[in-house]
């Protein structure tokens, strides 16, 4: 009989065996998530700090004559990481900052690693961060990624002075990556982070020297997101043992009150008696079984106010149409954001925008834009959660949208945690509750394009309609003053008030001619 | 300026955060996920013995009064886990005996976990695991797992004694699950994992008491795969490393031809040739430099033949004909298996069916019935290549096949290392080597298809030629004799000679008169 091998692996084994599962499938996808990972941690790390992002990419190499390694550099201005704490941050898997109740780009504490972890081990090269908070000193480290251990191997760290206080983030690693192939997505993704994050200045240089400027459009940096308690609705049993561990409270009542959000006194009383628990009981004394019966009781309680939402940060109304505007510079534009919602006991928005015309291609699909923690997503797009509602839930003629129409749609979704369907974060779960408030958001755009394409249609069926008069009121007039002998009247006045101009009458007496004329040939 | 919290979470812990991840993202999900996990692993259990599979699997529990507790228990008859080995073995995630390249269901070392950890999040209860290998004892586990540390924790632990020699794993767990949103797809999936393992005895009992029989059709376990040396383009500088730790040889070139497949001394002088290597150089030698040039000239080498096939198992030709004409009984249906092919060094096989008419219903849309190392893929079917080829690469007017006729396509992949787009084992990424080999089995598939509905149509005009004849000719030669004054002939024999029957003759002339009188009147 055959016998079975055990072992063990780390996280950083896990991923470095499955990459596939972050997205590093092949290199023309790879190079695109590196490009992502460290942009997307250079916006959280100016966004924690309220600063205005200044963002530089440069991208070395060639993929010509077989040669596919390349360089790749970010740099930002965010606030920077402690020297002692550079080494675990950039070089162990499921360490980050990213692990409170909290919005943030970055969501697994995965990709930023995986993009150093998929650069060594395509050239087998260290990668090299430079970072300082601003105070005397600048880190500089070279290292690799011990696979096996999930730990930091540091090659090099030098200490350099800093004069200039200067505060940020550089990160340099070499890959093995496929830019020809890769550069359009690479572009339409700085392109619609740009979209969505109009405060920030992106400057990408390619290999072949092309610079690309995205533009800061708004002098203002979005208020950041605030880490929230947990709410009861959201909580499990695990949860629950990890706050009691380290909550300050003595008592199961005030236990509640402290730790979540949502619950004051009288609550927590009435959620006890549910849960049949003394709320005066120690709680340290609390048992396993009145755990769970807690839990249960969060569940059924059902009176619960919806979640707080200062843990939120959507892109706002204002970022949207200024996003949209400077690229698209749509003929019509509705954005709408939705009131929070939540789903499971966390908290989310929904934001959606139409736009119509302009910089539009026509197209036969609508074209479908998606955000997540804004966050463009672009690949994956048919199992997202928005494609489902504008391909299944909108019935767009009853919007007078028809194929071949230049229509855009935006969905944005932010939340402290967005239900993923990966880890390369492409695709967003169809949670009803998201479902329902992107169906609602776009539906809400939709009536206002429908109005606005009405108004057009309307605008030419009156001008179809003046066209008429213009064309055979005065032949009426002539024609009736000749029949009774009179001199015929000035309709010119009559017209003038229904909208009709002289130089209409004047169009149409012209066309009228040449009709009979070539009746009469 | 904001500060930032650093942290770093286990394996289990990113689970445990991120179960949407691996597929457990609502209760009816997690419920199917939960049968198929356990199911999988009791069928690897069973084929790395080579032991006919008996499963049991029983689930009690209500969803009826918002009561939705279950508990699942899956017994099989497999090689069972040592007691020493169990607590590990299903109490930490990421461990498992899945690793080496070979071929197995379970690919991630997750997923069994993951059904327990499921269980124990939802309804904080501890799980039972029953085992022996045959021998002496049989170990019974009473188990939570400590997701913080990614261990387990021993609640109880007995031993007894085994005196009928039994072999075999029971899994026992309770958890939150929706049962009667979920049924459908349990119950498909377990058709149609007896499908492709038309060797197992697969029970099923449900909350109802509802018993499920899936029955042994074939009475012979298929070869199982056998574990491979990995093949030089599938190799990167991590890999070679952690060879170069392990091996016995002493010397570069002998490395090469026992690490690895497909090279012998030749081959290796000419890559190390390639590399700028020496044959002779002691492998402790060997620079970082030295090691990254080697894999750069595996990848420039280009001669390599394709990679081993014997770590693959396929379902074959007979258990894929027995596991569809067992359920569907269709009245055609053709099987193909590819030769092995390969992607990046991995080798893989694909097979196909399409069925046609029997107990296949007809629909718009074709059926796809799909499979990755035997168990079938439910979920996320338009996210999928084999979605992919047959709604892309197939053109199947060409093969007559028209909307709402009775199809139905089956695939199956299998590799030491299936390319799954997410941790759920849901979808299979494009890679393009797939992709072709999947478009060539379906298309010779659907030739054979052409052919036969060619017949059936070739046999219905030839049917409605012979009746002209049966109803013509008989009365032309009575009319010709009549003109000439002679006795008609006896047409039969000509008739016979072209398949026309006295019976055909008999009921054409009868519809005729029928048709006749009926104008008349």
């Amino acid at each position: 009989m055959s016998d079975v091998k055990f072992e063990e692996i780390s996280p950083a084994d896990f991923f470095y065996r499955n990459r596939d599962l972050a997205g590093f499938s092949n290199p023309a996808r790879s190079l695109y998530m590196c490009i992502r990972e460290l942009v997307e941690n250079s916006l959280d790390a100016t966004e924690v700090g309220r600063i205005l992002p200044n963002i530089w990419i440069g991208l070395e190499g060639a993929d010509e004559n077989g040669e596919r390694f390349f360089t790749l550099t970010v740099k930002d201005n965010g606030i920077g990481v402690d020297g002692n704490v550079i080494p675990k941050a950039f070089g162990t898997v499921l360490y980050g900052s990213k692990y409170g109740f909290k919005q943030s780009r970055g969501t697994f504490g995965v990709g930023g690693t995986m993009a150093l972890l998929y650069g060594q081990i395509t050239t087998n090269t260290p990668f090299t961060v430079i970072s300082s908070r601003g105070g005397k000193e600048v880190h500089e480290y070279k290292m690799m990624i011990d696979i096996v251990e999930n730990k930091p191997k540091i090659i090099d760290h030098k200490v350099h002075p800093n004069k200039k206080k200067w505060r940020g983030t550089i990160v340099r690693v070499t890959l093995e990556g496929d830019y020809s192939t890769s550069r359009p997505k690479v572009l339409t993704y700085l392109e619609m982070t740009a979209v969505v994050n109009p405060h920030a200045n992106i400057v990408f240089v390619d290999p072949k020297g092309r610079v690309y400027v995205f533009r800061r459009v708004i002098e203002k940096a979005p208020v950041p997101p605030e880490e929230g308690k947990p709410h009861p609705l959201g909580v499990d049993v695990e949860t629950v043992n990890r706050l009691i561990a380290n909550t300050k409270s003595r008592d199961v009542k005030s236990f509640l009150v402290n730790e979540f959000q949502r619950v004051g006194p009288k609550t927590a009383e009435e959620v006890l008696k549910l849960a049949g628990i003394d709320p005066e009981k120690r709680l340290r004394d609390l048992t396993h079984d009145e755990v769970t019966r807690l839990v249960e009781a969060f569940k059924q309680y059902g009176k619960f106010r919806a979640p707080e939402t200062s843990t939120l940060s959507p892109v706002g109304v204002e970022f949207i149409e200024a996003g949209l505007k400077s690229i698209y510079k749509p003929e019509f534009l509705h954005v709408v954001q939705r009131p929070p919602a939540s789903y499971s006991g966390i908290p989310f928005v929904v934001e959606a925008a139409i736009a119509y015309g302009g910089g539009i291609e026509p197209s036969e699909e609508i074209q479908l834009l998606r955000f997540a923690n804004k966050i463009p997503l672009l690949y994956d797009e048919k199992a997202d959660v928005s494609w489902k509602v504008i391909s299944e839930r909108i019935d767009w003629a009853s919007y007078k949208v028809q194929k071949g129409m230049p229509v855009l749609v935006l969905t944005s979704i932010c939340s402290p945690k967005i239900p993923y369907k990966t880890v390369g974060k492409e695709a967003i779960s169809d949670r009803p509750e998201i479902e329902r408030e992107l169906t609602m958001a776009i539906r809400e755009c939709a009536r206002a394009l429908r109005l606005y394409l009405s108004q057009i249609e309307k605008r030419e069926s009156a001008k179809k309609r003046l066209s008429v008069y213009a064309r055979y009121l005065p032949m009426i007039a002539k024609n009736a003053a000749y029949v009774a002998g009179t001199e015929p009247p000035d309709v010119m006045p009559l017209l003038k008030s229904i909208g009709v101009t002289a130089k209409m009458v004047d169009e149409e007496m012209k066309a009228l001619e040449r009709e009979l004329s070539g009746e009469a040939g």
